[in-house]
């Protein structure tokens, strides 16, 4: 895939006519979840979804429907809409809202509106990190949904669900349970899965799939970046039940998938450097928690953003990594 | 008005002599509160804060003047300081600090040191999105300002009034009062007087009054503005006495002004694109509210500021809207 | 020093040989903590942080090691490295993590790993702010330390000293203590000394002999900082223990260092804009250390980077100020 340059989509694979067309754009913003131009990817994760939850499924092609229309509404050059990069925060939005929020009438005319902002936050994004040519990543999602959430706490008819952590002050903690096989089995592929906010092993198993259809060096780096999250949680004393539901493992995947398959060319010195910045996306998911506590606030995918940002940045100083584009 | 490039002053308007064409800056400065560029909007908007408050018109007066002193003293670009650029900050800050701390020498200390400030602050803002020509709106405002409240929990002789909003941690609200017909009457005009951090009826309408003044469209966008952000707080079910007290408003009236009167052309595109702002101007309104609940901070016009730095550096990738400059 | 672009190392200060050549950019790294390119000032610093205290002393010397290697091995630019600018942030990095996290084979870890992590987010930060020739100054030293921090609330094996602030929520306090001659002596060069978490006023007095050997406008200009800051913090009614143990003081100090004797020629504007600065800084420290409290987070020396970045960006567009490089 490409990031920040428009990435073409040759004749024999784009499909004619406009409703396929749009229908191709659409699977490929849903494939970019996991930074795969490819629409099959996008049409296995979102079976994978539908497995575990056919309202997920469903908040999934809403979401990333309205983010791509509102970017076509609004004339942002074709190529970058063909390749889904209008289409992947629509649909993280729509999952994160009706996950975090009480459905209903108002939920879901959030769940438009915000689709449709994330397309308008993806734009500034672009443009303000095009100036270093870094991509924008997941943060339109992160920002959006964020917002949405904290307006909880002044809007009374905006209900959110048991699942938004209950806000308090940080403090120390003692290691809690005990890692078995099983949660490292288990946590492997819940980490994939919670990617698309799901915590279900053969929904982990189909994006896996997914991903390998897409590109197997992206497959390898998704299941090494949750090894390795969890790996770094479990030496560090993270509690086991967050280590097996795959909390520590969804943004290093995602890390470890842009930093290990896609910037840059693979070689000894580009592949540490994806492992130092998936060992670190653990630490910093662990930070970016504890800093949200006193909101309420979920982590979402903001040390994936922040680690890939700082990685991506720093980059063209370190000359033994070539940029893959 | 321009934002970031040379406003040039012609010779018809500006008035000769240092003294009167300081005078006609300081004007410019507080018209500029409300994106005029123009002396007799700043003189009416200054009558309209003495209507409610000689202290907080005098605050306005002595901000402006020591903010577009120190830009003087600096030796910044004529052609800026001449267009008010450098004095409305300091206006809201000197305003901003006698509203939220305890009267006296020290706080009148605090007011000049901060004006003072804000015309560094602006100039780095100036500088930093002059990379992609976005204004710094009232940012220098909003962080000079924080850091003074912020800096009471250690200062012993620093004393805030009991109007800074208490700390605590943000939590799930339940509908509170019921909204009537004088909730929106009410909440329509104190949304425009809340901008000067007034809550006056009538100073609402004489702000109304200088905003025709200067430009019809400005004066159609910030009611407009007022209004859609009253409405969208209702609808999601805020707080009638906020809703009436025009809390809801005033981002969104800035919001509108600078996104459906200044930025771009008006066509069908831009008003579309200036009410999706508008309405999420006031959803990050009480995003960053709550946001702040932790350090008992209040959101100021940070909303405005971070939506229309969003919609204004998103817009170049939409074909549709063109910049009015 | 240069921050931004390439310092050259002439010929004749540059020892012959990898080794000594290595430990020469390692000592200028030490010295560039006070923003010194100069390995003699290094060296002091050095034995000045070991009359305090040894492991501190060890700390420094591994960190700022780690981060230069680190920088070696990535092949950054030859001639960042030999100025020590990827060496300061490691050696505070160690300094910071073995001050507030409990000794053990885990923190040295954390310490090592977090010291070569400095370096990417310092080639980041170098990246970033060379759009607009602002140094990266200390911000990656307080950026990965604060996540280290952070983390420490979710795992278990990562325990914090007593040294971390509690997480509380900011609110308003009262005088505390009477500020003596003796509050504003051990003040005065605790201030210096806690630049590197020190708080030894002989510690102080050989940082200040350090600076004097490598510029004389830096010693005075540290010590008027220290001054500036204890005197704003005085005057505005902070706590006498936090006065004398020198919290206000080391922020105004690198401040004062930077704008007052590296970044400008020094005349008449380019003092009273330090001097602005430096009363800012302590202002700016009080603001981020309440904003910091709900999680408990230290202000390390965010206040110094925050206030530099400023007034470094705004400075082009006051004529009066010069660029000393």
């Amino acid at each position: 895939m490409r990031f920040s340059s428009a990435g073409l989509v040759t004749d024999d694979e784009a499909p004619a006519g406009f409703f396929p067309e749009f229908v191709d754009s659409v699977l490929r913003g849903i494939g970019q979840v996991m930074l795969q131009n490819n629409s099959y990817a996008g049409l296995i994760f979102l079976i994978g979804i539908g497995y575990n939850s056919t309202l997920f499924a469903l908040a999934a092609l809403v979401g990333t429907t309205v983010s791509t229309a509102t970017a076509m509404v609004l004339a942002v050059d074709r190529s970058l809409v063909r390749v889904g990069l209008f289409g992947f925060n629509g649909a993280l939005v729509a999952i994160a809202l009706l996950y975090f929020l009480q459905p209903g009438v108002l939920a879901w005319s959030c769940v438009i509106v915000a689709s449709a902002c994330s397309t308008i936050v993806m734009a500034a994004l672009l443009r303000l990190f095009g100036t270093w040519k870094v991509p924008a990543l997941t943060a339109p999602f992160v920002l959006t949904s964020l917002c949405v959430f904290l307006a909880t706490a002044r809007f009374g008819r905006l209900e959110s669900t048991h699942l938004l952590p209950t806000a308090g002050l940080p403090k120390a903690v003692t290691v809690e349970g005990v890692v078995v096989a099983s949660t490292v089995a288990e946590g492997l592929f819940n980490g994939v899965s919670q990617v698309f906010f799901q915590e279900n092993i053969v929904t982990g198993v189909l994006f896996a799939v997914g991903l390998l259809i897409s590109s197997r060096v992206a497959c390898v780096a998704a299941l090494l970046g949750s090894l390795t999250g969890l790996a770094v949680a479990w030496g560090m004393g993270a509690a086991e039940p967050a280590i097996r539901a795959g909390a520590f493992g969804f943004n290093s995947v995602l890390t470890a998938i842009a930093l290990g398959g896609t910037l840059f060319v693979l070689n000894t010195a580009s592949i540490s450097y994806a492992l130092l910045a998936t060992i670190a996306t653990a630490v910093v998911f662990a930070a970016i928690s504890a800093a949200l506590e006193p909101l309420g606030m979920p982590a979402l995918t903001l040390p994936f953003v922040v680690v890939v940002w700082t990685f991506a940045l720093a980059s063209p100083l370190f000359p033994g990594l070539r940029a893959s584009n």
